[in-house]
């Protein structure tokens, strides 16, 4: 089993350790603890916003018994600080199995390629692929019910939302399977493409072939990606849609969100516009709805999540909840109901 | 200067060769002769429909004076038969440079780096690149005119209606700059990001990077790619409409063509729907409208494509021409007069 400490150095916040927070909630037995050298001693449940008693810790030599390093943390680049080489050669020189997802490869640095080889360390890029698969458009079954997130920005709760889907639809017995599409996914299911770092020609044929391998389950809950209107990484989205050809989307967003996340010039469009833009876009190729909401009242009380649950379902006469405030139920209801 | 043996071996078809064809017709003076065993001493002009007296040759020598070796073909998934390597292999040895547009790069084929370190040939993999800045959506100049062509297809003539306005515009003595996104157009520019073999979560990126880098002039005309509704890289061509983020778009088709290209099963949307949606994917981040049409007649006669000229210009009141059969000016004015 993989026992890991995470590194979040300096970056120990919501918006940049997201990969940590959500191994944190759902793999807490294969986390040790977090490495953070500005926050060692610290208790993680503020910072993360998330309940645990994981410590921050600054020495690999606190958990002796650690066989994974995990460079935790997502940047907008997806490049890591120079400060972080001597934290990262500890860890290969200590014979630890380094897993990143970052952009930049571990296994494209000569440095850490030999200290791997000398020490019999793995080096493990998540994002690294080389698939170079165009779109078919063929041998996609029917009889499969593909399901995808989809959002109005970036970095909203696509991910957890669908984890949450499949998991609850597994609960009932379905033989569902949530399909990564991020580092994050992966890492949580073991298996996926890391769509955002294909080459642009292929990625809707990534996104084709996670769903010609994974069809023989009943239910395909696909997680998606960004936004498509994001100004920065509509690509991803556009490409992960046309090639996975969901029927059904679940819309995400955070309450409170107005500007696109990082790009605080850029306004988010209204939520009746969003949703028209991703059913006009699918439409020439597959029939495709949106079919409910999935809503992130992370910054918010039980009491606003609940209203503003109402509200939506009011304006758009459809299921909705947050998954972690209100469990995924009423989701998974709305995807078993669902007859396309 | 480039003195050039363009290899289409097998692939002498104007389906295939692209890259040759648009090479001929514009440099003709770096062009010595196309390599194809299958096709040796055949005229060119009824294969290729372009007029020219270039031979097809099936031996390096019986061009010495060449100094550069081009694959120029376009496959689907980007890759090249192994029959072709003797002939690679051949042409490194004899020193020339190589050139290569192909997704699969010659540079990363330990056989040939060792043969061209050898022979001191140079390898050059134009698709190559390590793009990895993502869209920042500041410093974009107001005064600077973007026209982007795109298309409800691939390869229906974007590139060339692209190159043929930017050179109208020249004629006419404004600083208007052809803005190459693949790998034809690079090698007919001489600079431009292949942005169909960028790293999906920076296409976007690369197409505002190509903005930014040619804004000191007047007009960009920017070569637009494949179909916002394209099966298979609607991914590409999201990303760069969002990242170059044009004012004006020249819409561009082949006459005649109803389904996609190489995926025969899926038909292409009506015109006016195609252009709602370039209109509605662009109007939440900038004013961007279709002011023009760029027909690609080439398996017309003249009196043919003059009528389909008249009928689409009459459908959507705009101007319309076929840049190889009408000249580029209408579309020239169109530009020139386009307030926005």
């Amino acid at each position: 089993m993989r026992k890991m400490i995470i590194l979040t150095e300096g970056m120990t916040t919501v918006q940049h350790a997201k990969t940590a927070i959500n191994l944190i909630c759902y793999k807490p037995e294969e986390v040790l603890a977090l490495f953070d050298r500005t926050k060692t001693g610290e208790p993680v449940s503020p910072l993360l916003g998330i309940e645990t008693n994981i410590p921050i810790i600054g020495s690999l030599n606190d958990f002796p018994e650690a066989n994974t390093f995990l460079l935790g943390v997502a940047t907008a680049g997806g490049g890591y600080p120079d400060e972080w080489r001597p934290i990262i050669l500890e860890a290969i020189s200590k014979g630890m199995t380094v897993v990143s997802g970052l952009h930049k490869y571990l296994s494209d640095d000569p440095e850490f390629v030999e200290a791997a080889r000398k020490h019999k360390a793995k080096l493990v890029d998540i994002r690294k692929n080389d698939f170079k698969k165009v779109a078919i458009r063929k041998g996609i079954k029917e009889t499969t019910l593909r399901i995808q997130t989809v959002g109005n920005d970036c970095s909203n709760g696509k991910m957890i939302t669908s984890y949450e889907i499949a998991l609850e639809l597994k609960r009932r017995g379905k033989d569902a399977k949530f399909v990564a599409t991020g580092q994050t996914g992966i890492l949580l299911e073991g298996d996926g493409i890391p769509i955002d770092a294909v080459i642009a020609d292929f990625v809707n044929g990534a996104a084709e072939e996670m769903v010609l391998r994974n069809q023989h389950h009943e239910i395909l809950i696909i997680e998606g990606q960004a936004s498509i209107i994001h100004p920065r990484y509509s690509s991803v989205t556009l490409g992960l849609l046309h090639g996975a050809m969901p029927q059904g989307l679940i819309m995400c967003y955070e309450m409170g969100r107005e500007f696109t996340k990082n790009l605080d010039h850029v306004k988010i469009p209204p939520m009746k516009r969003i949703i028209e833009l991703y059913e006009a876009m699918t439409a020439p190729l597959f029939p495709c709805k949106v079919i409910g909401f999935g809503i992130n009242g992370r910054k918010f009380s039980q009491a606003e999540v609940d209203y503003e649950r109402e509200r939506i379902k009011e304006e758009f006469a459809l299921p909705a909840c947050d998954v972690i405030k209100h469990g995924p139920a009423e989701l998974a209801d709305a995807i078993l109901g669902f007859k396309y």
